[in-house]
């Protein structure tokens, strides 16, 4: 199958491999020098000295781990959202109890760091601000330098939900500044999800020791106290750390610049090969996101029966639009795992349907892939 | 490995196998029908006609879930605790702004029902009992159809962690009444950890519209309305829903009685061969759990040394004690996929190694296994 969703992402064989092994003790010898491993690799990963906390769940879980370690009920946060998962994040906020101040942009556009500055000059009494460096649902990269330097500037706490992006697009937690920063397996590590990595700076470290929302599961002092004796609070998900620790080890010798210039190039010949076919993208090029590529649905196409035949015919798995977006956007994923030839694969499978199921170009014709 | 830990256990290679396969959309038609399929057998294993919803994170998680999704900050609820996972349950329900009554026995001891029944008579504010089936830390096993008939009698809201016995021990959730029972996959499922399970009553979902306290990834309501359309709300475990899937299938073909009898003998057998070592056990046998057996530690015997000896020359890898046990006792895990021969190895290894780490018979000799 060739899977260009944007997560969970196809998985190497060497990954598979690894996770082809049986069960140890997650409280012996061979789980903590794992753990250590890979905690010290995601540090590279994320380009901080400070935590890093490995947590078992989905990225959703850390985004939740997130808000309820640095924040109390009735704290006053700007949530800057620009699609589902920033309103996600916002949702989360509310649910324990944050006064939220939201600011959203146009679906498709990224936020704008001068709307930024002015919602905290408004409002200055808020403690953080939450914001998504990736929007999946949209395929916009926010300009996190930009922004960070706004709310950085501002003295706020800055949570970057950096889930779909980290590993696969630059990302300085340090340099730029960020808090608390999460991200997940089953994206550009290309390791089946199931783990949430989250990295906590010493500013976050303040804010967890006076935040009053209620936590256990995902409670980061009970996570960094395991950690500092090789263990995880509560059962890990063994397989995927397995998975894990090899992926980690060839990205570092990929180079995470080589790994973010192959996601640039790919995303480029996905955006590239999409206009040629004659369909329009969603996002402008300016803020088009390297790890998802969101493609307007042409008039006339049923996305449901374009993306049945890609797949019964062509073994080619798209994923398609989510809440205002569904039935009007599709997304090619192309992060992790991913080469020219997966790209030119789905390009030429959508040369291929298109036509079968109604499409007619309006601007140029279609010259395959 | 002989891993012989309460948790995760080994994996059957068709499990391994069944794992050994790339990501699917999560989203998608195939993940739909595992999922489907994944819940029904489940459903078979709880021996329930109610929901039960698959969660991706560690049995810890899918106790906060149960905690958060029935009750409201406030709300009075006897925690029933016989060790470290009655604690757990205790501070999870503290930790949200319950107002937790405590009922403690002895470690080592069952939770009596008829004390109970007093702590239910005495606090009529009471609206549900917390409780752990079978003690993970001390090796006993709760009297659930006392409990609950107990505590159902008294019309309360009946919380069950079963997270180390359901699938290995006679369970009986609709017979017994049992509103909210967790389990999770790295136990007698045999399976890698990673996905919780939890079974919802009607009573439970009556208890779900009117629970107040904050909840977002662990929302029943949301998992809920996603598995009606064949998804989870978020990105779940896919690589353990493999093995699940695989685990299932051979497990209500073995047949779930089949099942408990080998895990009743095997138990037995264990016990056995340890007295037999001239060996004490840390649990009465009248309340003695048939997944885990608690030791203790002989007079004179280093348990960190004898653990180390024993995986250094035999392989064998067991679990120490917990919390006030560290270091009194050793707990050897007999649950999901375990063989006579398994506990055959770890009593030859356990009675070759003890003599070399200073144990000195004081009851009877040791005779080897």
């Amino acid at each position: 199958m060739n899977l260009r969703i944007p997560g969970p992402t196809p998985c190497p064989d060497y990954v598979l491999d690894a996770m082809n092994r049986d069960m140890i003790n997650h409280r012996g010898p061979e789980f903590q020098d794992m753990l250590h491993r890979c905690t010290d690799r995601l540090k590279e990963v994320f380009k901080t000295e400070s935590d890093v906390l490995i947590l078992t769940g989905s990225g959703t879980g850390a985004m939740e781990a997130a808000v309820v370690n640095v924040l109390s009920p009735g704290d006053q946060v700007l949530c800057v959202s620009i699609g589902v998962f920033g309103d996600r994040l916002a949702q989360i906020a509310e649910a324990f109890g944050a006064s939220v101040t939201k600011l959203t942009a146009t679906w498709g556009t990224p936020a704008d760091p001068e709307a930024i500055r002015s919602a905290l000059a408004e409002n200055p009494d808020i403690k953080a601000v939450l914001v998504t460096h990736n929007e999946t649902s949209t395929g916009v990269t926010n300009d996190m330098a930009a922004i960070s330097s706004v709310v950085k500037g501002a003295g706020k706490l800055l949570v970057v939900d950096a889930i779909s992006s980290l590993s696969s697009l630059p990302f300085y937690t340090d340099e730029w500044g960020c808090d608390v920063v999460m991200s997940g397996s089953q994206k550009g590590y290309m390791v089946p999800p199931g783990l949430a990595f989250i990295s906590v700076s010493d500013e976050a470290w303040k804010a967890f020791e006076e935040a009053k929302m209620p936590r256990f599961y995902w409670d980061f002092g009970r996570a960094k106290s395991y950690l500092n004796r090789g263990q995880t609070p509560w059962t890990p998900a063994v397989s995927v750390f397995y998975g894990l620790d090899a992926a980690l080890e060839r990205m570092l010798d990929e180079g995470m610049d080589a790994i973010f210039e192959r996601h640039a190039r790919i995303a480029q010949k996905t955006r590239d090969g999409v206009k040629e076919l004659g369909l329009s993208l969603f996002a402008d090029e300016s803020c088009a996101s390297n790890t998802v590529t969101a493609v307007n649905v042409p008039e006339g196409v049923q996305l449901g029966a374009l993306m049945r035949q890609l797949q019964a015919d062509h073994d080619v798995v798209l994923a398609g639009g989510q809440g205002a977006l569904d039935g009007k956007i599709m997304r090619v994923g192309h992060l992790g795992y991913i080469t020219d030839e997966d790209i030119t694969q789905v390009l030429s499978a959508l040369s291929t349907v298109l036509p079968q199921v109604g499409f007619q170009p309006v601007t140029s014709p279609a010259r395959g892939a």
